[in-house]
C-alpha cells in the first residue's frame, strides 16, 4: 500500500444536504450516548437534548427505569419541555392545552377528554425512543429497529481495548461527575472524531499531553493495537496538566492498567478515555455542517467529590488537548470549501486506519464503497 | 365525525417554499390590512409596510385620498422611502438620482427629462397599489385584479358578527389610537391564526382573561355560533387586566353588545376584538416561516385620548392575552419539525373549526383539497 | 435608439446561483487585484484574501518576487494562515500537523515524511495561483489558463485613458499609502460597479464633488469619451473635500493631466482615480449577493508619507463621494428583489455605457446575448 492513502473530499465536511443525510442515517439510526445517569438521578428528573434532527425528553419513571420520548404533545405540536434540564413530579404537562402524560410517556389526561369517548388514549402517548444504560450513561435510538446494542456500541469498546472486561474494571457507572466541560466547536463532526483517532498532530499541538505520555510524540495513534495503552513517562506522577500526582489509583483496575491510558471511539459520537485516576467521557451533538457542540465529564471517586479534593490540575490536562484539538478542527474547516481540498487531501501511514471511519460512513449513507485492500477496518 | 379531527403536517409550518407560495398566493392575492387611517392623518404623510415579499408605500392625496404604490423607483429600482413613516410636501423625490413622483404616483419630473421627448412618463409612474378604507384602516391588495372587498373581508365579518351593522355601532372609524404594541413572534402566521381561532387553551394559559370572561374557562371558541359573544362575569365591572371599571361604554353600540367581547378573523391577518368601552386590532406581518410581527392596536374614544385618561388596566388585559398566546405558538414551531408531527396533530371537538381554515389555506395554495364532509367552513 | 435602454433583471442582484456563478466564471476567471504592493513589502510578509469562493496566500519570495497560493494545507486541509496579515521567516508550517512549505510553495518538510521513499514531494506543494505585479499591486487570476493581462487588464485601462502612458506618468507604484478605508457595503458589487460608472446621481449627491468638478453636475460620467478627465471648477485650489489646496503636483504628469481628474474601471473590481496630487484605488470584495467589502486606498508621494503632512481634507473628499455612493447602492439592492424591478429598471442616455457592462456580464456568465445595436462597449 501506497504511505499516503485519500481522505474524503472536502464537500463531506461542508454539504448541508450530506449533513442532513447524516442526521436520518447515521446519528439516528445509531446508538447515541445522550446524557450521563446521573444526569437523572430520580423519578421525574428530565433532560432534553438534540439527537439528529430531534429533540428527545428523557426522563426516569417512579420504578427507577430510564425513558425517552420525543418531546412533542401529540395534540397541536408544542414543545413539551423547552429547559435543558428539570423536574416534574408526576407528569408531563403540556402548557399550552394541559393534555399531560405520564412518566412513562402515556397519556394521563386532557381537558374535554371524558367527553371523547370514541378516543383510543393508548394511541396518543409520546413516541417512545429506544434507551439503554450502560457504563453511567442513557443511550438512545431513534431508529423503529435499533442495532444490537451488544454488537455495536459494546463490540467496539471490546475491539478496542480487547474484552469489556478492561472497562468493567474501571467501574464507570459508579463514578461521581468531578466537572463537566460544553465546547462548541465551528467544525463538522467528522473532522473532530478523525482528529481523536489520530497521534500524528501530537508533537505538533500538544506539549503538556506528550509530556506525559512520551510515546504519543512518535505520532502513533492512542487507538492502534488492540488493548494498547499508552504509558507515562518515567518521571511522570499523574495524569495531570503537569504531570504532577493525580488522584489515587480507582480501586477495580489491575496493575497492567495502571500507568497507562486507554482510548476508545464509539462511532458515531462517544470518546472513551480511561487512566488511572479517572475517565473523561466525550459527547458529540453535531449541530451544523460546520458546527458541533462537544460536552466533555471527567468522572472521579464518588470520595472525591465528597471530600472536596482540587482535581483541577487533572482537569486541565484534558481541557488544553480538547481546546487545542478543536482550534485545528474549526481550522480544517476553513479548508474545506476549498478548490484545493476538493478532492480532498492525504493519510500519512500512523494515520491509515482513519480510512475505515471513512468506509464506515459512506456505508452508513448508502454509498456503494469498495472497502481497500488491505484494510481491516478496526475503527 | 370521529372526536379528533386531523391538523396540517408539520412541514406547512416550516417549509421555505410553502411559505413563499403563502406570500404570494395568500398575502399578495388577497386584501391585507396595512395601517390605520390614522397613520395616515394628511396629504403627504406616509407609512411604508411589508406586505407578502413587497414593500408598500401608503399615503394620502392631496384631495384626502388615501393611495399606496411599490415602494421602488422606476428608474433604476431604489427604495424611496426607507423609513416605517416619514412626511413629505408635495412629492416623493427618489434620494439617487432624483426622479420624483406625485402624491397620486405619476413622474413628477427627473433630470434630462426634457431632453428626452420620446419617452412617455405616464409609463413611468409608480407600480399602484388597490386599496380601499374601512373600519378605519387602509386595506391593500397587490393582485391585478383584487377579489370583492364586500365578498370577502367584510362578508366574513358579517359572518361572524351576524350583520355589518353589528360593527358600524362600534363606530371605529370615529376612534383614536389608545396605544400600539408591536410583538416579533418566532412563529409561523398560522399558528397565530390557529391560537386566536380556538379557546380550548384558554383555561390553560389565560387566567386574566377568564376571570373577565368565565365562560372562556369552558373552551369553546370565542367564534364559534354566528353572532355569538362572550359574556363579562358578574362581578365583573370591565374589560380590564383586573376586571375594575372600564372607560365609558362608545356611543352607538345596543343594550345586547354591552357587556360582550366579540372576536373576528378576517383572513389571512387580521383579528377584531370588539368589547363596550374599545376596540382592540391585531394585524400580523409573516416575515419568513418561523416569523411574525403582530402589531395590535387599542382603539379608543377620541375624549379618552383628549382628557389623558388612564387606559393601562384595558390595555394590561389584551397585552397579557398575546403575550400568553404568543409563548404558546413559539413552543409549537419547535415541535414542527418533529418526525412525532410529521403527520400533524388532532384537533378536538371544541378546535373542530380550524380545520376550515386550513382547507382555506390549501385551497389558497391550488392543493386538491376535499372538503371534510360534515363541515361547514366557517372561518 | 430610444432615450431609455433596459437595465438588467432585479434578480441578477439576489439570486444566489447567480452569484455562485459569478464567483465562478468571473472573479476566479478574470485578472483580480488582491492587495498593495506594499503590503508585502518583503520576503516572508504576507496577506491573505478572499477571492471568489477562495482564500488566497500572498507573500514574498526570498528572491523578491510575489507569489499567490490557495490557503490549505495539502494534508489534511487545515487554512493555513487565518490572520488577515502576517510574516514568516521562511516557511509556511501548518499548525496541525507541522507540514511545511517554502515560500514558492514548495513542501518543504514534513513529520514522517523520510520514511515514505515513495511520495513524491513534487506533487504535494501548495495550490499555485497566477500572479502580476502592476501599477503598484499584486493581480492574480484563479484560472488554469488566465486570459492575457495586457490585453484585459493593461487593455481596459488604455482604453479609458488614451494610452498606458497617461497611467504611466502617475507612478503609481511608487506612491506610497496615505490612508486605507475599508467600507462594508450591503449591496449587490454589480450595483457598486453601474455606480461608479455614471455620473447622472452626482448632481443629488455628491455635492462636494461636484463643487470641486462643476462638469459633474451635468451627469455626464467621468468615463465618457476616451482620454477625457474632468476639469476642477476656476475657483478650486485642490481636490479636497473644500477645494482648497491639496498636495503637490506628482512630479512625472504633464500640463494636460493638472487640474483634472481621470477615472478608469477595470473589470470586474477595480476603480483607478487619478488627480493631480494623488491616486486613488478601490478594490471590491464581493462576499454575497448583498454584500460587497471595498478597499479604498489613497495613494501619495513618499515624502508627504515621510514628512507627516495632513492629508485629511484630501482623504474626505472621495470618503464622503463613497459613503454617499454606498449608500445609494443599498438603497437599490433593497429594490432588486421587488416585482416592480422584476423586468429590470431603464438607463438614461447619460447611463446608456452600462448596458455595455451588463453584456460583459451576461457573457462571463455564458449567457447568449445579442450586442445592442449602436453600442461599442466600452466600459
Amino acid at each position: 500500500m501506497s504511505s499516503l492513502r485519500p481522505t474524503l473530499p472536502g464537500s463531506a465536511y461542508t454539504d448541508p444536504s450530506t449533513f442532513d443525510s447524516e442526521r436520518e442515517r447515521i446519528f439516528e439510526a445509531n446508538w447515541f450516548c445522550a446524557v450521563a445517569s446521573t444526569d437523572i438521578p430520580k423519578a421525574g428528573t428530565f433532560r432534553t437534548v438534540t439527537v439528529g434532527r430531534e429533540s428527545v425528553l428523557i426522563t426516569r419513571s417512579r420504578t427507577g427505569e430510564a425513558r425517552a420520548f420525543l418531546n412533542v404533545c401529540r395534540h397541536r405540536g408544542a414543545m413539551l419541555c423547552t429547559e435543558p434540564a428539570g423536574e416534574v413530579r408526576r407528569t408531563f404537562r403540556c402548557p399550552y392545552h394541559a393534555w399531560s402524560y405520564d412518566l412513562d410517556g402515556n397519556l394521563a389526561g386532557a381537558p374535554h377528554l371524558p367527553q371523547m369517548p370514541d378516543v383510543n388514549r393508548a394511541e396518543l402517548g409520546l413516541h417512545t425512543v429506544h434507551l439503554r444504560e450502560w457504563v453511567g450513561y442513557v443511550w438512545v435510538c431513534l431508529a423503529e429497529d435499533p442495532p444490537s446494542f451488544e454488537d455495536s456500541v459494546m463490540a467496539s469498546v471490546a475491539a478496542r481495548l480487547g474484552d469489556l472486561s478492561a472497562v468493567d474494571r474501571y467501574g464507570i457507572d459508579g463514578l461521581a461527575l468531578g466537572q463537566r466541560i460544553t465546547y462548541d466547536v465551528a467544525a463538522n463532526w467528522k473532522l473532530v472524531i478523525e482528529n481523536f483517532m489520530e497521534c500524528y498532530h501530537c508533537a505538533t499541538i500538544h506539549p503538556e499531553l506528550t509530556g506525559v505520555l512520551p510515546e504519543f510524540a512518535q505520532g502513533w495513534a492512542a487507538q492502534v493495537g488492540v488493548g494498547h495503552g499508552a504509558l507515562m513517562g518515567d518521571k511522570v506522577d499523574g495524569f495531570t496538566v503537569d504531570g504532577s500526582e493525580g488522584l489515587g489509583r480507582l480501586p477495580g483496575i489491575d496493575d497492567e492498567q495502571d500507568r497507562r491510558y486507554f482510548a476508545a471511539t464509539v462511532l458515531p459520537q462517544v470518546f472513551l478515555n480511561l487512566v488511572p485516576d479517572h475517565v473523561i467521557v466525550h459527547r458529540m451533538f453535531p449541530m451544523a455542517p460546520d458546527r458541533t457542540v462537544v460536552e466533555c465529564d471527567w468522572l472521579v471517586e464518588p470520595s472525591v467529590v465528597g471530600a472536596g479534593t482540587d482535581i483541577s490540575r487533572s482537569v486541565e490536562l484534558f481541557d488544553r488537548v480538547n481546546r487545542q484539538d478543536f482550534d485545528a478542527c474549526e481550522r480544517c474547516q476553513h479548508g474545506m470549501s476549498s478548490r484545493s481540498y476538493r478532492s480532498g487531501g492525504v493519510l500519512v501511514p500512523t494515520e491509515h486506519h482513519i480510512e475505515s471511519f471513512h468506509t464506515w460512513v459512506r456505508t452508513q449513507l448508502g454509498e456503494f464503497v469498495s472497502v481497500p485492500s488491505g484494510e481491516e477496518g478496526a475503527a
